[in-house]
């Protein structure tokens, strides 16, 4: 069986540069007579492939140097903890959108440490939306201001102009679902986090942007390795750092680079996400749930509007190589996640799966 | 170049036909038609691979039925502190053998958390023995006792014949760098760790055995992905697990499973490490740092004696293909990290290196 394409919502689809070149190295990195999996961390092998790491993704992302960039373990749900337990911390409180589970999650952790409030929230119509948000209910002296930047399950996103105004507050982001997709203005955040299983490399990665001054006030409970100031300070080298993660990721950073970097990955992504938005808006049979202006560039759920034909449609593109198109359980349908690594081809293999299936089921 | 001989204390060597696996499934695993590393975690194919990797590990260790195995990220360090707050939380005791600098890190982080006191240590003489116990001097109302059973750093370990006697008090041990090196009973103990990347599989995952009464009692503070419950309750699946890491550790274990199992691990390490002792107790040059008795059969640390002449040792090792071999900053001198995907053949061109250089240098 050839290689599928694959639409998952995370883990997800890699570029297949980066596959063949990791198994290319698998059993000899650079001439080290190593894998990647087998050197110490404090070699100079490793050390190269952490420090190219971290410039390409500084330079991807624009990082300005007030801001230190991390790679750790533990995924989004830590960061959910590690947010609250090193920012919280001077008033004890902040302001969350909820726009669907993930925002939701990280609001309902962060309560558990300090005083966490909802201003706005899409619940009331299963998240199809980003709300309209008014800062004047935004609270000025918060430590800071959450949101999730793009919902992978709801497939809606805060466009880059479309930020909340959060003045001396922090914007802290999750951008696990749309990172080195599409320009973000990095001075505008205080912190950013990307798990890396959807657009950067394999599960087991976390990439944190934090901005300088936010470092250094945790909670005295703080376990010592969910202080950011433990990382910083070790160059997230303090324990052993999940190695073979980071250099996969300094491989997908390397390819962004040379499809032209964000700007061109947004110019692409774009383009794609239209071709598949432009072939719902006029399809009888499918509708996607989000509003136009919020889609997502990366995740997009449509349905039917009947369960049976939905089912029938998972199972059928399955069969034709169209994989993983099964919608979450809480919108139904079908998701089709187009990140980074999936090709036009694969776009296109959908949307004409797509219109036979409509020919065969009128 | 070739492969060399990796003698890495951690990441180090992984059995060269796991290597060969892991490169020849990395595009299309298992006629999937995509990498392990884009799977979701929630897919068929990711779910046999946990399950498979679950019950290996379970046979392998000889795993009774009254616990529960977990695969997490965070490695050691994040166990130090789950430790306590998940099991300091009925009297807030916990007693320590301090064998060197892991399980003093982990003392350290207990102590943040609650009553934590060292029973004994060996830092009198650069924890070069494990010391003797009195369990007079153990805290019998002690909510754990903790012991680091493989000290990599120093090369000493507590065998399994000469485990503390801590009665009704859960034994947890760091077992990092001995795992699936020897047998242990595993019912002697509370909890098990091991990060997997000296015997396992790459950094990023940590294993943990544990005895089901012990789950569900952590302190009201433990941030959720910190609880043990949260990964009980979703079998390793909360969040997105190191899916790729896990696949690796499936791997070794199949290879383990292959050579015999633990036992058949345990006679071949036997072997290797008493040929390089053997060579080591009768050299002029190169000698042993460690008391006969607690030797590790994972660690070797070796001196010359003379710093310069250490150096030169391991400049011209590696030039001979013979990797890793510089001991850590606190002992000086070199280390051999003999693993179990260390073949006799490792041990063997080590030695007659070793005679090589001392016929030379003389």
């Amino acid at each position: 069986m050839e290689r599928v394409y694959n639409f998952s919502a995370g883990p997800s689809a890699l570029p297949v540069e980066v596959l063949e070149k990791a198994a290319a190295e698998m059993l000899n990195y650079g001439g080290t007579g190593m894998s990647v999996m087998e050197m110490s961390h404090r070699s100079a092998a490793f050390s190269e492939i952490l420090a190219d790491a971290k410039a390409l993704y500084k330079e991807l992302m624009g990082v300005p140097d007030n801001y230190d960039i991390l790679f750790l373990q533990g995924g989004g749900s830590t960061q959910f903890a590690m947010i609250p337990l090193n920012l919280m911390t001077k008033t004890g409180k902040a302001d969350f959108v909820i726009t669907g589970n993930w925002a939701k999650k990280a609001f309902q952790e962060a309560g558990r440490y300090g005083d966490a409030q909802a201003v706005a929230s899409s619940a009331d119509k299963t998240f199809s939306y980003i709300p309209k948000l008014d800062a004047a209910t935004f609270r000025k002296d918060a430590d800071y201001f959450y949101i999730c930047v793009n919902n992978t399950i709801y497939g809606t996103r805060f466009r880059p102009d479309n930020l909340p105004e959060t003045g001396d507050v922090p914007l802290i982001a999750d951008m696990s679902s749309n990172i080195l997709s599409e320009v973000y203005d990095v001075s505008k955040f205080g912190l950013i986090f990307a798990g890396a299983q959807k657009n950067m490399g394999p599960a087991g990665v976390v990439a944190v942007i934090i901005r300088k001054d936010l470092v250094g006030h945790a909670m005295d409970m703080t376990p010592t390795m969910l202080n950011y100031q433990t990382h910083v300070d070790a160059d997230s080298c303090y324990n052993t750092p999940p190695c073979y993660g980071i250099y996969i990721c300094k491989l997908v950073y390397d390819w962004v680079k040379a499809q032209g970097g964000v700007a061109a990955m947004e110019a692409f992504n774009k383009e794609k996400s239209a071709k598949l938005y432009d072939f719902l808006d006029n399809s009888a049979m499918f509708k996607g749930t989000v509003v136009p202006e919020d889609r997502s560039l990366m995740n997009v759920p449509f349905v039917t509007g009947n369960e049976e034909l939905d089912a029938k449609f998972v199972k059928e593109a399955k069969a034709a190589g169209l994989e993983n198109l099964k919608g979450h359980r809480t919108v139904g349908g079908m998701r089709a996640s187009i990140y980074n690594a999936m090709p036009m081809a694969g776009v296109d293999a959908l949307i004409n799966f797509m219109k036979k299936f409509e020919t065969e089921n009128k």
